[in-house]
């Protein structure tokens, strides 16, 4: 499937919706659920979610139009929502992800980006050049990544209660 | 974690909400994106979670209830909403595994399981013995593996899309 504008904004636009779906109300245990030491919970994940709003998707979208190659994206920090997020309850990283994702789509919306814009390039610090495109295809694959890691830490919780059926079930893991 | 009725029940009842947070209005091809010949769409995914509804969750643990091991459970049928959904609409689809949800869990509630009846066991016809507690457990992780089913899917449209970015994204596959 090639990447198109209008394919992937209503996957980003719901994302926030999808998390308040899987999250809000759940017994805590599963949302400070990991996969062990040095993993992420679904709290963790939300964190992280809210951090790219903040720092990486539209700011790197803004970057590339001002700067092009010229100077390559500041690094994004994968880790900020351990310091970030300290203090906050789910409920409140759920609002925050979801009141910036929707002001992240307007600045994006207000950009007016064309099929050439799609194809302007900027520098990543580690992966060099990049489009416009990938980094825009990215946003939308990062969010079904990080979705798909909530719902395989909780799974992961049951990864011994299934007894026999984790034969049948291969996102909790190897027995 | 160990399994508990009072921890699984809420993520039960919150799938039908999350699937239609995900799948809702979106553009057609994403809902029938499949991972190539032989595999899943979204659309195949809830067809399959209904017909688990009607046949395999709840039916199991009366299956338990009435027969114990004395007789294996009917095999399940894993593929039988390639025709059963045929002719019918994704929000139809999404309306009737809802209300199907519901109904068993309600189901489920009047059964009035306690900590003995999850100690019963019942018999797999491939698995063997199983453990209602292991049945229960293992409906919850279901659910949870075919959400992560689903963004997988969806993930995987943009493998090619995303560029450098697929080395950080390991849910699209390797490249």
């Amino acid at each position: 499937m090639d990447y198109q504008l209008d394919d992937a904004l209503p996957v980003l636009r719901r994302t926030p919706e999808v998390l308040r779906a899987l999250l809000t109300d759940l017994p805590d245990h599963w949302v400070h659920a990991t996969e062990g030491p040095g993993t992420w919970s679904p709290f963790d994940i939300v964190g992280h979610l809210i951090h790219g709003e903040r720092t990486d998707w539209v700011p790197r979208v803004e970057h590339i139009l001002r700067h092009g190659v010229a100077v390559p994206f500041p690094p994004f920090d994968r880790e900020a929502m351990f310091t970030q997020s300290a203090g906050l309850s789910l409920p409140e990283l759920l609002d925050a992800f979801g009141a910036l994702r929707d002001e992240n789509l307007e600045r994006l919306a207000a950009l007016r980006l064309d099929r050439a814009a799609l194809d302007l390039q900027g520098l990543h610090p580690d992966l060099g050049i990049v489009t416009m495109r990938q980094h825009l295809a990215t946003w939308t694959a990062h969010d079904l990544t990080h979705v798909g890691q909530v719902v395989r830490v909780m799974a992961r919780q049951y990864k011994e209660s299934v007894g026999p059926w984790r034969a049948y079930l291969p996102l909790l893991g190897p027995a």
